[in-house]
């Protein structure tokens, strides 16, 4: 994992000396924040190793990485707006230590910046197909993000509606992340698909483990309180197997305590309980081992190298991890 | 004046056939709703024109003008909600008609269908430098907009303050549906910085006016309330040199009356009052005047043609406008 840990700090140098001007303060100063929150950079350090599995020199991605992580800044900005959140990794959120207009608008400006990086593409690159996967890439953000403010008003989401928000909401930028990597590299169409899938199922193990964690991590290492999504009233995976598996009545009360706005630690326990009794925590851990497995296959492929064996102790990292 | 209402309905046609999908409905079915608002269309139609000018057929401008209008949509949909305005066009505004969260998540799926349009420039563009043009445009809107924010809060703001700030808010959006006008010709740096300065100049006059208008204008034909900016404390143009010419204790009152919230329809006339004491509306007349007449002189240094004389016409309509 050495090569992870120095690309990370790369990554963490140039996000450091990207040059945002100082004025007007109000633009800039919380996009210099929401930088400063020591994110774990995961999707930058997957375009950087994609690029070498693909056999270029990684550094050749710092832009495609550059702007999948401003991208991924820019959605959290707005996100933490559109779930009233008011911390996020430990730190006030934009909205809350600044206002709504700031941060609405320095989200605006992070998005331009994100566009900005990858103009600045190794020369080879068409630049046109490397916008196109990003500026779709992040529109399918966008539907995941809507379909997850959809779910909220509805008692009926199926688990394949909750795959199809996910894999918008969560993998879409992990994809474009090993995608733009691969790009970066001059890679053939078939690598660049084939990095797609991997990100997909990649995303969509890393989300739904994120579900389960909620329920079963240690809250001083995850940096939520656990629970906190069904004290939100969120429709995890975990929750929408157990809306499809419990009684009637169970599925009234769920549905009740979710939309209650204010749920009780007893009830959040009881919830818990419940995704016990159907056995949908262990069915959710095998699930996201299946979807990290998936991943590893497709890793599989690709001829052998320092970066290969890197993404696959980074998968590895991942699936073990307990924040 | 034949060519701009044929090309206004012409981007009218191409926004309607846009091909957004159906779901998600949070998403898709806002943008939607803006786009069918009737906007002027001023943006797009001047990126056809300056195509025109540049010697290429105006057409090939299309998706440079389709970005710009669908920029320019975006920054409604979020500036509204910065501005807690409640209708636009005689028109719910977006997080009125729907809500908070809607108005962000669809204004950044906006912004996204922007960029995309910008990927379809004709094959001859350096897409490179189109999209870095586009993108430091909307960075430069941004920096307005933060300005605008910022100078709320302050009772000092100087003339040459202002103008940046419209110069990024109103102005750098015209400029830049007339440079990509100019490349998705193909003509060279020069005609592209001159029509830089032609956009810069026409936005500055355009916002003037429009500052004036609050002030002068039929509020019927003008489509909001005599005196509104009075009444949401903003610092136009008027205001900024007012508080310049005032005594001392003017400016405590009128600075007072913008920070009260809500100021009353009698002290609405007494700070136009005051704008006439001090000469301001004319001075603000005769300065719009100049304005327009730096692009009419920037325009006589390209070649006759139909698109010159419809640009002129086009210059002529907005400094006569009374809404």
């Amino acid at each position: 994992m050495k090569f992870i840990k120095s690309y990370a700090s790369l990554i963490e140098k140039e996000l450091e000396n990207l040059g945002l001007p100082d004025k007007p303060s109000t633009l800039y100063d919380p996009q210099r924040y929401i930088l400063s929150g020591k994110g774990k950079r995961v999707r930058p350090v997957l375009s950087l190793l994609a690029c070498g599995l693909c056999g270029a020199k990684p550094e050749k991605a710092i832009h495609a990485g550059l702007a999948v992580e401003l991208i991924h800044n820019f959605t959290l900005i707005h996100d933490d707006i559109m779930d009233q959140a008011g911390s996020r990794r430990g730190n006030e959120t934009v909205h809350k230590k600044w206002d709504l207009s700031t941060a609405i608008l320095s989200g605006d400006g992070m998005f331009v910046q994100a566009c900005l990086q990858l103009q600045k593409m190794p020369d080879h690159v068409n630049l046109k197909r490397a916008n196109e996967i990003f500026l779709n890439g992040i529109n399918h953000v966008c539907e995941g993000q809507a379909l997850d403010m959809e779910f909220e008003e509805r008692r009926d989401v199926q688990t394949d509606e909750y795959l199809e928000m996910i894999g918008g909401k969560t993998a879409a930028l992990i994809s474009v992340s090993l995608m733009l990597g691969a790009i970066a590299a001059g890679a053939d169409d078939e690598k660049v698909d084939l990095l797609d899938h991997l990100g997909q199922s990649l995303g969509l193990a890393f989300q739904i483990q994120d579900d389960l964690l909620d329920v079963v991590a240690d809250p001083e290492k995850f940096g939520k309180k656990q629970g906190g999504d069904i004290c939100e009233g969120k429709k995890t995976f975990l929750m929408v197997k157990t809306l499809e598996a419990c009684t009637d009545e169970e599925r009234s009360w769920l549905l009740a305590c979710l939309n209650s706005g204010d749920v009780s630690p007893e009830n959040v326990n009881e919830v818990i309980n419940l995704y016990k009794k159907y056995g949908i925590t262990e069915f959710t851990k095998s699930e996201t081992e299946r979807y990290y497995s998936d991943a590893e296959q497709i890793l599989l492929s690709f001829d052998d190298s320092i970066y290969k064996e890197d993404l696959n102790q980074l998968i590895t990292f991942l699936k073990n991890r307990e924040f």
